[in-house]
């Protein structure tokens, strides 16, 4: 469980859940635990995931994936554990936070990683290499469900727990909902553009297992023009969300133009 | 997900959960969600458990195994929804039962099943085929860890959804600790005594991969002895349990004298 999780990352789910915590005012320290429960939860996924049942993948984040390390057995209940950890923070008490808004943030977060989410996107993904020939509606909802449902949920963690009016709630969903679709597509592009040096994890695939990707689906300057849009939207919402502290704009540009 | 949850099985845990609540005055109506999030936990870790990668088993409550029927990747997948759909079940709002009450029964629930729970057990019992010369500790360690930590969540469940006073829920938790114990030594001894038929899975098998058991370790008549004193102790805090309704003593003599 430390490998997969300690080994590095980008971290940026619970970044996202600061940023929005930290937009709506709130201090974030007490919710730290919480927030890093995203991060639990994107590793066990991505140990699952590179699972040799599944992606079959041996590099991520720049080392052996954890069954390379410690074998499929070992690697199958490490992710089972992060999952089980990731509820077990969740449920924590924290000061100043009622019962009932931990409760609905489990409700939030559960709600993007079942099977009408993450799960149900990686079974959509892994029946679209079998079949040829998927529309780019089937590539959303891959998209939407595998990585977006987790990143709306993110930010929407950091507004709930952080006490966000409704307003700011509407506005941050948006926000997640522009960022997630982005950080996708852009993912997509750098698994054609960019080396497994610099990706920390091996690039090029998609092509090599067939899989649907933005690009191949509308063109690489279709899916960088898609990109910029949903970046203008993202920064939109952060405008209406940030009070004195705003760090969400900075992130959407992070997220968007990064290389790596 | 249907395919494993709906195959059949004795559905011991939510029973339990149930018999806890009824036993302590509740209805248990509008628990059984919650208390069927149990059976959800415990199919996934069957699904899980059956894997090549782990013990390779293809027959389960008379059936293939998920994996046999939907492949490895499905069945990891499956498995892991529904842990997920557990802890939104049980996250899910209760009349009469407030919202620190349900954040407490996930605590309970959670640590049972985590890594120094439920999955711990299971890391231990994989590595225990490995290391020759196990110790009648080390057996007890997996079988408190494997099993009898989600019945006494099971138990504890019950009795905390239902309003349980403290001093039921003390007594609660040692009838659970019994049948914990009971039910896993009772498993050992059907594994060397029945037939796959009859017990809706692969028979024998602890034997072939040299797993402690322990019926190997103290013996038959030593195992059947510590049984018939765990039920006495199981069915002594029934008692204590107990109001009009009481199914707890019947249920502590047919998980101990099962032969199924």
């Amino acid at each position: 469980m430390r490998y997969a999780v300690l080994g590095g990352g980008k971290r940026i789910r619970p970044i996202l859940a600061i940023a929005a915590a930290e937009s709506v005012g709130a201090k974030i320290d007490p919710l730290l635990a919480h927030f890093a429960a995203l991060e639990l939860i994107h590793t066990y996924s991505l140990v699952h995931d590179d699972l040799p049942a599944l992606d079959n993948d041996d590099l991520r984040r720049g080392r052996k994936t954890t069954h390379v390390v410690f074998g499929e057995a070992m690697a199958i209940l490490a992710g089972d554990a992060l999952l089980t950890e990731a509820f077990a923070w969740l449920a924590r008490p924290i000061d100043g936070v009622t019962a009932e808004q931990r409760l609905k943030s489990i409700g939030v977060v559960a709600g993007a990683i079942d099977s009408r989410g993450m799960i149900g996107g990686q079974v959509a993904d892994l029946e679209g290499h079998i079949a040829s020939g998927g529309t780019l509606e089937d590539l959303q909802f891959i998209h939407h469900n595998k990585t977006g449902k987790l990143i709306i949920a993110s930010v929407l963690l950091g507004g709930l727990l952080g006490g966000a009016r409704p307003k700011k709630m509407e506005a941050l969903k948006h926000y997640g909902q522009a960022l997630g679709l982005a950080f996708q597509i852009v993912d997509d592009l750098l698994d054609r553009e960019e080396s497994s040096a610099t990706l920390g994890k091996t690039a090029g695939k998609d092509a090599a297992q067939g899989k649907l990707t933005y690009p191949a689906i509308v063109g690489v300057e279709a899916a960088r023009e898609e990109v910029r849009r949903l970046q203008a939207a993202a920064e939109e919402n952060a405008g209406i969300i940030a009070g004195p502290v705003n760090y969400l704009t900075g992130i959407a540009r992070f997220i968007c133009e990064r290389r790596s």
